[in-house]
């Protein structure tokens, strides 16, 4: 009997508005699923990709090359599998370029999966550095913020100088995330391309002083610091422009009690942080604001704390 | 029978190397006195500057328009004092252009004591505006880094998006401070003019990264993190060129165990965060290497813990 291993890993939400390119967040209840068995075959092959409906997937590619699923899993197999290989199953729940890890998603479920086919030689931890080759090709950055929170769950702070080490952040209590996904797309890699290289003194510091602003609210679960720090004014500003109905969302989710709104990842998707008694008010707020700008739109209320990758079977 | 008020502050050592212009950590058993008392004359005033010993003080202006003690004073009695007017006398125990926060220390010693002889109409909290009136003065800038660890002690997190705001962040277990002082001068105005004005992604990425890692290092009580984590790669880069035994200075603080080192704010003095254990040995060493370069020095060793400044009678 051939062994078919899947597992399952989250949707998260990169920068998470406040750290770019080093905090990310798990969402709970969505992601992608892959599944891997061997074969004689050498190397890494995709067999198919289909939505989580079953509804074959027309808009990624199976071949392996192109696929962050496989280049994931290539990379882990070339240090730890044998002359053999593996064929992988790719099963989408995440909305291809969305801001909500989309790549990412795949990428950790096909390590986390050929991982266990091979006996779980490495630690989850160790893992991140296999996911994030496939991540880089998809991005064009070597950053973890939404592989490790899709891999370990939660909250993870994991700027690029301490990778591979990353650092979770505890998850204020009371706290929910509202995502709302416009139905628009953005090219993750395109969106990096177009970003400044070149920052003032007042810009870094400004930012910087609301990143630790954050990470020590966390730590001391203090609201309304939280509400204070979640912001975004170097980033978010270069982004909006292609999110048309960004200003609206924001503007209806802060009339509703968010903590604070931004971009998730590089767009079209827009979260807010949120006191729970307000979060599904503050969702329906935001799809509203969104379809007056005749834009089709989805969300989704998550805990702080939605578990990371793991293996279903 | 004049009343008279003596307040004393400590001294501080601003950015703490991880966090320009917005981390500060006081230091235990160094600092400035100021007291204060009553006059007819409308205004403030000060009547003399002398170091802690006795000896009158040539370098520090009695003229009140130009030290930081009266300057803070008198925006305090702008808001709170009646027609007449208050004497300062100041002494000094901080050494000046030290990196020490000597002109927070002043500013902060004059604003509690004249608060307490107001009979104390402001929060200690909120006397931090107007301590900052007077680092303004002297620094150039509006960073409370030296004046807010300096009046409330311990070690805070205070970037000026979030001013008049500030955070406490939680003191590692078993690490102590060595701060050495080399005989030199460094003119913090001069020092903040030369810095550049532009930062690439990387480089601001990359010190959020290391901030962002300190604060949560300091949250979770994990030294090894702090040990990863208390680096400057943006300022003490353009600022060792003047302190001329920084780079053996840092070699042998490092070699002694040290968990980071960098200057204390502007410079000259370093400082060095450590384990208790090996704090004594490492104060040594850096006196040595700074000797090799005949520069007399002076150091010592404080807990994380040390209290802000306080009316002494």
């Amino acid at each position: 009997m051939t062994e078919i291993v899947t597992a399952f890993a989250p949707a998260s939400i990169g920068n998470l508005g406040v750290g770019f390119d080093m905090l990310g967040l798990a969402l709970d209840g969505i992601g992608d699923r892959v599944s891997a068995c061997r074969t004689d075959d050498a190397g890494v092959t995709i067999v198919e990709v289909r939505d989580l409906d079953g509804k074959l997937h027309l808009n990624l590619a199976t071949d392996p090359e192109h696929n962050t699923a496989s280049i994931a899993a290539q990379a882990l197999w070339n240090d730890y599998g044998d002359d053999g290989g593996v064929e992988l199953g790719v099963y989408k729940g995440v909305p291809l370029e969305s801001g909500m890890g989309s790549s990412a998603a795949s990428a950790v479920a096909a390590v986390v999966a050929v991982n266990e086919l091979l006996g779980t030689p490495v630690s989850i931890e160790r893992l991140l550095s296999y996911a994030l080759v496939g991540e880089r090709y998809a991005s064009g950055g070597m950053h973890a913020d939404n592989v490790a929170p899709c891999l370990l769950g939660g909250m993870i702070f994991c700027p690029r100088v301490l990778l591979p080490d990353t650092v979770r952040l505890p998850a204020p209590d009371g706290v929910s995330l509202v995502l709302m996904h416009p139905e628009l797309k953005v090219d993750t890699a395109q969106a990096r391309r177009k970003l400044a290289q070149s920052y003032s003194m007042e810009q870094w510091l400004s930012q910087q002083g609301y990143l630790g602003g954050f990470i020590a609210a966390c730590a001391q679960n203090d609201i309304a610091l939280i509400g204070k720090t979640l912001r975004d004014v170097i980033i978010e500003p270069q982004r909006i422009a292609v999110v048309p109905c960004f200003k609206a969302v924001k503007e209806a989710a802060e009339k509703s009690g968010a903590l604070g709104v931004s971009l998730a990842g590089s767009g079209p998707s827009i979260f807010a942080l949120c006191e729970d008694s307000v979060a599904s008010d503050l969702a329906a707020a935001m799809e509203q604001a969104c379809r007056g700008f005749d834009i089709e739109c989805q969300s989704w209320v998550s805990s702080l704390h939605a578990p990371g990758a793991y293996v279903e079977s």
